[in-house]
């Protein structure tokens, strides 16, 4: 399950502890690889800097869970959140890394544009961080009326559900002129 | 722009330091409320226990960025980090909060369900965290090639929209048979 929700999310949400001893929690890309997940950044950014405990959360929201009663009323969602101290990557193993977040939210990308130059490379930081620390957490289904006779209520109950779709891909009019290739399409 | 993108967004990833020490982001239903944006749980939950510094994180993803180079591909993306301390809302304020947070994502539900008994309201932790520690960060438009010569590569360029779309309401087929109401038809 920790997997399945994984390879379905687009964004994580990756906290750390700040230098000032805070917490911080930053949108990042990332990628499902193999019994872990990956995720990069500038070498410059502070985030990057220094792999303490962080916390990778991804969310899939699936609806509105609309009950009778205010109180019950719900989200269905599928949440994994991963702790741990990730690995930092080095030499071919980041390079492989890069690899495989470039073809996660769209594959087939590796193939079809410039892989990453060695100064590129060595310019991105990339972490691994194991799902031996991941716990998966699930809402589904319409609400659960409580007190049972709230089911008595002259209101509406069920689900608004959320989908998230891909649009048609959109060519920035800049270079050698050409058709979206097939694997954005088929991300569609 | 962080009112804007608060407004729009449907969940928060929100950011504290455990017990041990330790990062942990939970994914949670928000809702903006004036200057501040508001956060709830069950006054059981570890989370909403004491209330120390967070971080309350809201992405909304835009769309795929597909340079011709695998690094300069990205994200466009809005997103707010709100940092702070924040305030745990007791008696009529507690009250209040609760009903803005059930109109936030479905405007028109507070007055079509019922509203939370008091035993119901004493149950529930409602922070309130000043937008004055809010910072926004957006990425928009389509890839900068670098170098620039990257153009004339073989390979296409633009961005592949993401979004977010609610579906039609599905009732739960208990309860008093009705069409689902006007607010959540309005939602999509």
């Amino acid at each position: 399950m920790v997997r399945a929700i994984l390879a379905e999310g687009l964004v994580a949400h990756v906290g750390i502890i700040d230098a000032q001893g805070l917490p911080v929690v930053i949108p990042m890309a990332y990628a499902l690889d193999g019994d872990g997940l990956l995720i990069h950044g500038s070498v410059a950014s502070r985030l990057m800097r220094t792999p303490g405990p962080i916390c990778v959360t991804v969310t899939l929201l699936d609806g509105l869970v609309v009950a009778r009663s205010l109180f019950n009323s719900s989200m269905n969602y599928r949440s994994v959140v991963v702790v741990g101290v990730p690995e930092v990557l080095r030499d071919e193993e980041r390079e492989r890394a890069l690899l495989v977040l470039s073809n996660f939210l769209l594959p087939g990308r590796v193939g079809n544009a410039r892989p990453p130059s060695r100064p590129e490379v060595r310019q991105t930081a990339v972490w691994r961080l194991s799902l031996d620390g991941a716990t998966a957490k699930i809402r589904t289904g319409p609400p659960k009326e409580d007190p049972a006779d709230d089911y008595d209520l002259p209101h509406w109950g069920g689900v608004v559900p959320i989908h998230t779709l891909f649009g048609s891909p959109e060519p920035d009019g800049a270079g050698v002129a050409m058709p979206a290739p097939d694997h954005l399409q088929r991300r569609r």
